[in-house]
């Protein structure tokens, strides 16, 4: 049995540091690497490329909205063809970071507004999926199950993932819970350490009703930046190895 | 015989259009394309490539500063290695847009402000040619003849191109006349185009003091957003065609 | 009788020009200046008031979105308490200008995608009325009748200013048609210049049906940017003036 | 016997936090706000005036040059006319939310790359001059003694106040020892704050070959973001006050 562990990385800019990335790439299997719109200035890709390479950690393109100010947390309406284009730049800007860094950009994953959006949005979801069938139809992408995104991708033919979130609440219907409900985000390792061990050997997690519902993550996202992240992903990690659980990346290439 | 016409293109951004570019790239041979630090959006940027690639124009990176408010052409003591990865991230970002445009980036020319540093600059010379020689070595540069900058691309092994301007005057040394000094723009066409093909054909010109001074270029920049520039380019592409001279970039590739 | 004529203007960029400034203050009254976050750079906006402080225009906080890359003409889901302090720091930031130029700002008026937000959407539009209520609420603000702006600044006891638009067409109900049907925006000078009269006269313009709908405009919304605009903003001033109509700001001031 | 304490504060930006602003405001009586050009949202601007207002520190316009990639700390060779017009645009955006916070901004410190340049660089000096003058010629500047900043607003009649580093080791000459020098920079509580108490009550230090030499400050600076800044700047106020020395802004004024 085996499972990726992805997490948002590269995410400092210039003078600011954000979470801690060596750390975090000593756990995770996947890094979602920012790609310069919504944070990660050009040496801050360049590092996390080349620590991701040294530690066999596989580099996604964590696509945004070009919002620094925002830190592409917020929606922003950019007409389809734009995005599109945003998209495929800033794939080519880290696929060039991880070539010099002697890897390659291996998946897709948006980030923050732009995820949220496309789970409903068609036509930015269309817009996103126009850039990787362009850019390289055999890239992988990753996303929330159920969403637009993914179905869309799936339509155009190229190879999705589905990840769990191992720190959100569920609903009895397999949704995230809304941030702004209590008990959206767990906080516990133990107890986050144990959901993810129920996602990926039973196919199953307790939602917040205390029923059960089915999950099949093809990847388990952990956050990288909030308070105690490292801490979460080491017991995460510890927990599945534990019980024999591999964890390697989903996406299993050479170059 | 033969020569490059290079132009400076893709240098819109957003709302602003600058210079005529679907008609440069029906005179130039090699379109220097800007990368989103100085100007050129994402889909200008995939306009720009598309185009050329319509039209059998090759395309170089035309990397700058990262300074939109000044459109590059600000000096900034940008620390070398930070220069390097804004390098690779703008030669990666434009590469993404060609991939799609079913062409490729073939060389790199520095804009502006970095352009003009780098002919003395040792280390920002240095830093560009590390940034060409990580992201990929077999890609030709072009710049100014004398400068640290083919000095040192030529000494780390990398093919150099040097380049004589279409409207500028020379010193009897054969370095630009400054643009703070009268004379130093020329404008009259028909003067600029019977330059032009004296560079080419005799391996001169006449310099501001009536002196002939040798010049053998392997590329001519032509303005592309100054008053008159598609008029000027477009002589000079006659009298050169008129004269026997075949225009062809100077870099040939297939893909 | 009197009316304002109000443009956009101050929206070019570093080495981007957008617009024929000088000619369009020689026309209307009122100037609504970029204030930098959706164009606009320090030395255009320093001119911009300077000109206009020349020519006895009247200076207009002309406040956006943060996004330079697309115009201020998307959508962007900014949360309401970072818009307000959005708008205070343009306002701040035009007034330091205006104060430079012995001039001050003289009313506020939403940019592109944010003065369309606020036609509807009551949290934004109760951002940037908290913006000005806390600036300095004896400052007008300008927008469109009808609009969640306009309602919200009188009922926090703002002195507002209903504009029409001079080259687009109106339904009925005296709404604009939106710019996605056939005929929505006006090119003919004599046209715009005979509605305009009519507007300003009699109180009234003529539905896209060919029905007549009332509007008492305070000030007429001229277009500073689009093709032909000087010569139809020349057009209807000399159109009003000609009939008797003194063009004034709306908003008379001292300093 | 009075002396001000200054820092840099409201450096953070969007998502990304930099120092300890609250514990900062408790401790110092200037505070020289960013701007938002190399560093500072609008939020961060406004919660700094609010939180400086509500504890009575004197609230400075930190100018520095348009780079947040860079945090304004390379130098920019940005033309006089610009620059000057850029630290007005900036001064003028941080009194909007001055205002609105219910103080002013009573004195001008430029930042970085800019405070460094303006040490020798006339033409940039000036600039920054210019800018203050044309603002409010009432307006404070502080700054290095001896500096080309100092010396040319002293002979444009501005107020200069000259200010003396808590942390940094001095030459014989009495100016700074260079950072790229062994000892440059002290760490040491202790040290520092005993350095401080000399400089005020004796108007010397000891230098780095242990001569005294005078120094005659109008403020003190201790930095905000470095590690151990608020333990230092805590330790500098309680030795200072222990020896009856008050702390109180070298700009009194009301509002």
């Amino acid at each position: 049995m085996q499972i990726d562990l992805n997490a948002d990385l590269g995410e400092s800019f210039g003078r600011w540091t954000l979470g801690d990335d060596d750390a975090m790439l000593e756990v995770v299997t996947s890094a979602n690497v920012a790609c310069g719109f919504h944070a990660g200035d050009s040496s801050v890709l360049r590092r996390s490329c080349e620590q991701a390479a040294a530690k066999g950690v596989s580099v996604g393109a964590q696509v945004g909205y070009r919002d620094l100010a925002g830190f592409g947390r917020r929606f922003i309406d950019v007409p389809p063809a734009d995005l599109t284009d945003d998209v495929i730049y800033q794939i080519g800007a880290l696929q060039g970071m991880a070539q010099v860094a002697g890897t390659r950009v291996r998946y897709v994953k948006p980030h923050g507004a732009l995820y949220n959006a496309i789970v409903h949005h068609e036509e930015q979801a269309a817009a996103v999926v126009a850039a990787v069938v362009a850019y390289d139809p055999t890239l992988p992408v990753l996303g929330l199950p159920g969403s637009a995104w993914l179905r869309q991708a799936r339509e155009a033919g190229l190879t999705t993932v589905a990840e769990a979130f191992a720190d959100r609440a569920y609903t009895p219907e397999g949704t995230l819970v809304s941030r702004r409900e209590p008990g959206a985000v767990l906080h516990d390792p133990e107890e986050i350490a144990r959901r993810c061990l129920a996602m990926v050997v039973d196919g199953q997690v307790e939602a917040i009703d205390g029923s059960q519902v089915a999950v099949t993550p093809g990847s388990l996202c952990v956050h990288g930046d909030s308070p105690g992240a490292v801490q979460i992903a080491r017991r995460v990690r510890q927990v599945l190895t534990d019980d024999g659980v591999t964890l390697t990346p989903f996406v299993q290439g050479t170059r």
